[in-house]
């Protein structure tokens, strides 16, 4: 049998939705998708048991900035058609396997894992707003220095619902002072992507005490002139989905 | 046993909105709420029982213009923390019972009707962008004639969600034309009061016939200049939820 050829990154960049989709269901390609699928909202999967899809649909609707729900598939149907001709057993190019809240596995697709019961949610993401960014002239650091944005434990709390709580993760860009007006209007506008900041300015402030050491991602780089900006971030629903510690989870 | 005075409309328009929600939970006023409770966002109900919860809130999500979900209380408990000292049991002046998708009967409250699997639903309203269109000069129709807003059954359809359906019920107020531009940008910054209109003008292009009849509400008054500007409307749940025929359910 003819191994299909595994692509990269820059291949895929300039292709339109369709024929990544199908490169994607076609487990050609594993990595991040940063930066494709140009136009289209980006989302992030979490896929569970019905039995908790309730709470975790109010958790979403309690805390719309970090959670922004942008589909929710019927009990067992691993299709979205609310967002386009979506398979999420094979439409994404990696799945990590939570059992009791621990990463059992990694997998490319979950076909042989899916179950009548599973609900499938996505989740809105930055690289919607981070494009309408770069769109304006606006950089954004971790592009272009092709790393992974920081992410921050915070001392802020979610609103809680059922067993899904927890703090929020915040990402963090630096913006040019000059700037970070025309950001947050701009973010705003993207609602379904985090939408305007949750903080600018002094980290303490939401108890984070080593900019330089994130909790996820790379280091950022800050240069003078520049205010590190906080968005809510994605992590936060994945985080409370671990702590409620489902038997069964998939994102 | 010294019977509680029954107020009218005029004596609650002034009122704070703490001192509003002791009255009707004290079954001291039973009538409208539009225009109450000033500077805060007015919500409709809709309690049902959890089994039917999670696909009334994938019709929500699905359909977030007619539907603007605003809370959702945990399962058996009627309070809904995240929206205030609220009491859903008692803080309504009028609750509609339905059974198997007909009305059942009408009460001030609904202690002895509660249940443990029910979940309630706050749903935005039109008085949130009313309210902002009157303070910024707009004169709304229907309030300057003490009447209520007409609503019309439409062609265009919603996203169903397991039982939940059908067509889009929109609400009718006439804007002049050199107010539309404004009107649209305006309402368009409050998602959770429905948002920017679904049409203007011509009412055939979504499937109404006679402007002047309305299917709820008062005929309007049109005035030569003026634009029919047409918004999704929160019957359009209550609509789906007849529809649905549940065992049971309170609006």
């Amino acid at each position: 049998m003819q191994e299909k050829p595994v692509l990269e990154y820059q291949d895929l960049r300039e292709l339109p939705v369709s024929a990544l989709r199908q490169i994607i269901r076609d487990d050609q390609y594993t990595n991040h998708t940063a930066g494709l699928g140009s136009g289209f909202l980006q989302t992030n999967l979490a896929i569970m048991p019905q039995e908790y899809a309730l709470d975790f649909m109010r958790f979403c609707q309690r805390n719309p900035k970090p959670c922004p729900l942008v589909g929710v598939s019927e009990t067992g149907d691993p299709r979205m058609p609310t967002l386009g001709d979506i398979d999420v057993r094979t439409d994404v190019p990696s799945f990590s396997i939570y059992r009791n809240g621990s990463l059992d596995d990694t997998v490319n697709n979950i076909k042989a894992l899916w179950r009548n019961d599973l609900v499938a949610f996505a989740i809105g993401c930055s690289f919607t707003f981070e494009r309408a960014l770069v769109q304006a002239g606006i950089a954004v650091r971790h592009i272009d220095e092709n790393k992974t944005v920081p992410m921050y434990k915070t001392n802020i709390d979610t609103t809680p619902a059922g067993n899904f709580g927890g703090g929020m993760v915040v990402s963090m860009r630096p913006i040019r002072e000059a700037d970070l007006q025309t950001v947050k209007t701009m973010c705003r506008q993207f609602p379904l992507a985090h939408g305007a900041p949750v903080h600018d300015g002094d980290p303490a402030a939401i108890g984070i005490t080593a900019i330089n050491k994130p909790d996820w991602g790379d280091p950022p780089t800050i240069r003078s002139g520049e205010v590190p900006v906080f968005w809510a971030c994605g992590v936060t629903p994945q985080n409370a989905i671990m702590r409620a510690r489902l038997p069964f989870c998939i994102s």
